[in-house]
């Protein structure tokens, strides 16, 4: 269980141990949470929130935990806490159709017709994009092949698609489709990178030798900005960059970058990018995805499908079949966007405008250090000889610029028992098969008390798994 | 201006003349409206919606009509009114996500992760599909380009795709741009069907025949079910029939069709179809589309695009990157679906279960034949000398069974004035450019009552704007 290796995550772990001597507690009491907790400049936000009750999640044991008490939500990573003002934005709307009916298209102050794009300016300032850099459409798997239709063109000589071994299902199987759908055979044109024997992560020094050394015969760089199992945060500067000197096109998949980390896609002049927002965008199941095209392909890289929603506005409505295309990634939008999901995404997009990327980046990277402290503190150190048994090990970076919110504890030892056992206690995180529990602490509505208390839970979760298993309970 | 020429039609209208005469009325009497609603046995159903007034509707005119009233609405066609149970599933959902947050996608009575499933047997039964024949994503195009991708495979001989001249303007990109991705040539390969000279719709002879004619090169039939400015109804069964002789692809877009006219999609032996829910099936604006692809096509036509929805349920979570593909449309869903979109076309789709397609069909054939007589003998009979201005013309086929609720009058002068004046006194239409007046009674919450407003307001409009046209008045 190796914690701690990089000079910066040593300089925040020295910054949490200085804080805790000035305040005069101890770095594992729970009143160094508390302490943490009431000089953070962000903490009201979590009032924007809604956060589940224990008694209300089913899997939760009233014997264990007190019902009243707010759940330990750390899956804000898999779907993000409702933001209260979702309601108030919906019924808006839903009082406007049930008013203005068909007129809600263009009168009122979300006009449907272009609701999305009334949004879109802070969406583009979360990935560092101009506002005609980004559009809110689709959900994110069929962003991606939109995308990729237009940004992969394979040629007898450069026709792979760099990915990493551990892509995300969908990402694999868009990628693998798109291979084929030019009659070429996706074991050959799919470059998967994999971590060094015995590693859990990438380490940029291959992934940029690999684009060095292969990059002739590669048209496609598509990776995710933070890895959504390993939760390692690719250098996606860099990425570009070396992607660019090979002449390859490079995109990324942000579904666990967004709302996360900070992201600077024009100025790192990705060409392409897409995203959803049920995660840290808090949209709700199946909201609007995002997508990205840099302002330099606008007039070079142009969709492959259209719709009458990439038409020019003057000339949408006239029913004449003439399309003037819009350049640039709004030109690939299809059908009229979804009243109910921008929404849902405009209460979340203000509280991030209101917050701030860097604000939140920087509480991030203090509450995380903060989580990997105590988990080696309070499991590690406390509890070393029983954990053995479980083989713990912690796969995310150490190192904070390689990282989000999230850590990843592989459990390849009675993984599924230590879930139900968080659970039963009211805490909420996930496990990706067959073995990796996910914690991400959400620096826009968690707190440090929800770190604290959330070591303490997985300790005693860990500990009666343990117990259990030594009595043979199942 | 030429009105009831079939049979059928002149059977509609001497139904609608027995029955004024054995309640003693006038059949162009308001009481006749009254008599007809208080013998509709749907007539309960319009509460189910919210009918806009007068006065929320900023272009009407409080010195013209009472701002208490509701609203003429006719343009259910283009946006439907709002079911109002859709605030209570939408707040349901919410509620469960405050609650449960990620837990939501397995709990409850609505699970996210099939929500799309647990509605598709309704939405089966209007279309007249098997449940596994039908999948809800996306928005419409989109959808047209993914069955398309699946569907459309030109060879040297056959690489046409016949659609109507008057397409849809998205159906018309989509349809060009997929034989672009062929790199085929749009203008020799889309096969466009025209009216005969000075004619306004197709005469299903003259489709049959072209089919017949053209059909070696025709790769792809694709129509709309009810055409959306003409109103016409295709013969689908005809056409699929004519198509499938000629070793065609018969595919329909039914935004115009669907919860509008009985559809028996399986029966009819239709290849594949899509349609979007926020017309007739009052799903608000962007709602998620619907696609439909045959049992019979379900293991021989796949997906060319794929993600990870497409993967079967027990496989989709195990982050294994192993495909085992959902055969038929279900396979064809790439993102996971989202829940307020499901909400809003559940609490429609109940609505249609309720009432049945035949019940409403039966009542909307009656519904729109009133319109036309009222048309004729209020408008025609009544003003003929001064509506000769306005070059007025029905351009909808008169026969019932070649038409939905839709009735289009082309004005070919001044039709936005026309428009102004309804809107002014309550009504809502539209217009499509140039000068086409589509005008809806829609059957779910229409009632006799609306329409006789409405031809008392038309007739009200085309005097005003004449009046305002001799003196000048702009
Ligand atoms: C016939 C037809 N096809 C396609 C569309 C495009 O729909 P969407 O924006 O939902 O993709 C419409 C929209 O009104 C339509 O009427
Ligand atoms: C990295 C990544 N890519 C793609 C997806 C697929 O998303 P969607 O269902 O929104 O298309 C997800 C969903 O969790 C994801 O995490």
């Amino acid at each position: 269980f190796c914690f701690l290796t990089s000079k910066f995550s040593a300089d925040m772990v020295e910054q949490l141990l200085t804080l805790a001597q000035d305040w005069g507690v101890q770095v594992t009491d729970e009143s160094f949470a508390r302490h943490l907790d009431s000089n953070d400049p962000l903490h009201s936000f979590r009032q924007r929130f809604h956060v589940p009750l224990v008694k209300d999640i089913p899997k939760s044991d009233l014997g264990l935990v007190n019902g009243e008490e707010q759940c330990v939500y750390m899956a804000g990573n898999s779907l993000g806490l409702q933001p209260k003002k979702v309601k108030v934005y919906l019924e808006e709307e839903l009082d406007k159709w049930a008013k203005l009916a068909v007129h809600g298209h263009f009168d009122g102050a979300r006009p449907w017709v272009y609701f999305d794009e009334i949004i879109s300016s802070s969406m583009a300032s979360i990935v560092g994009a101009k506002e005609n850099e980004v559009a809110l459409m689709n959900g994110l798997t069929v962003n991606l092949h939109l995308l990729l239709l237009a940004f992969y063109k394979p040629t007898a000589k450069r026709n792979k698609i760099l990915l990493e071994e551990k892509a995300f299902p969908s990402d694999y199987f868009v990628i693998a489709s798109q291979i084929e759908m030019h009659n070429l055979d996706p074991t050959s044109c799919m470059l998967l990178v994999t971590p060094r024997e015995g590693e859990q992560t990438l380490r940029r020094e291959d992934l940029l030798s690999t684009i060095e050394r292969e990059g002739d015969t590669i048209a496609v760089i598509l990776l995710s900005g933070v890895q959504y199992l390993t939760g390692q945060l690719f250098d996606m500067a860099s990425i570009t960059h070396a992607g660019h000197n090979m002449g390859c096109v490079v995109g990324f998949d942000l579904a666990h970058a967004v709302g996360n980390v900070e992201l600077s896609l024009h100025e790192w002049g990705v060409d392409f990018a897409c995203w959803c927002s049920y995660k840290y965008l808090n949209s709700g199941a199946g909201g609007v995805a995002g997508a990205f095209v840099h302002e330099k392909c606008m007039h070079s890289v142009k969709p492959v499908l259209i719709g009458w929603w990439g038409n020019d506005r003057e000339n949408r409505f006239t029913m004449e079949n003439k399309l003037k295309l819009i350049p640039g990634v709004r030109g690939f939008r299809l059908s009229n966007p979804s009243i109910f999901l921008s929404c849902s995404l405009q209460a979340s997009l203000e509280i991030f405008t209101e917050a701030s990327m860097p604000a939140l980046r920087k509480k991030s990277v203090q509450l995380t250090a903060y989580l990997e402290l105590l988990l080696q503190r309070i499991i590690n150190a406390e509890s070393k000889e029983q954990l053995k048994r479980l083989k713990l090990k912690m796969i995310t970076p150490t190192d904070p610029v390689q990282r989000g919110c999230q850590l990843s504890l592989q459990i390849p030892m009675l993984s599924q028992p230590v879930l139900q056992e968080l659970e039963r206690r009211g805490a909420m995180c996930d496990i990706r098969e067959p073995n990796i529990l996910r914690v991400a602490p959400v620096p826009l509505y968690n707190t440090f008390g929800d770190v604290h208390r959330f070591v303490k839970l997985l300790k005693d979760s860990f500990l009666a798994v343990i117990l259990k298993d030594q009595n043979n309970i199942p």
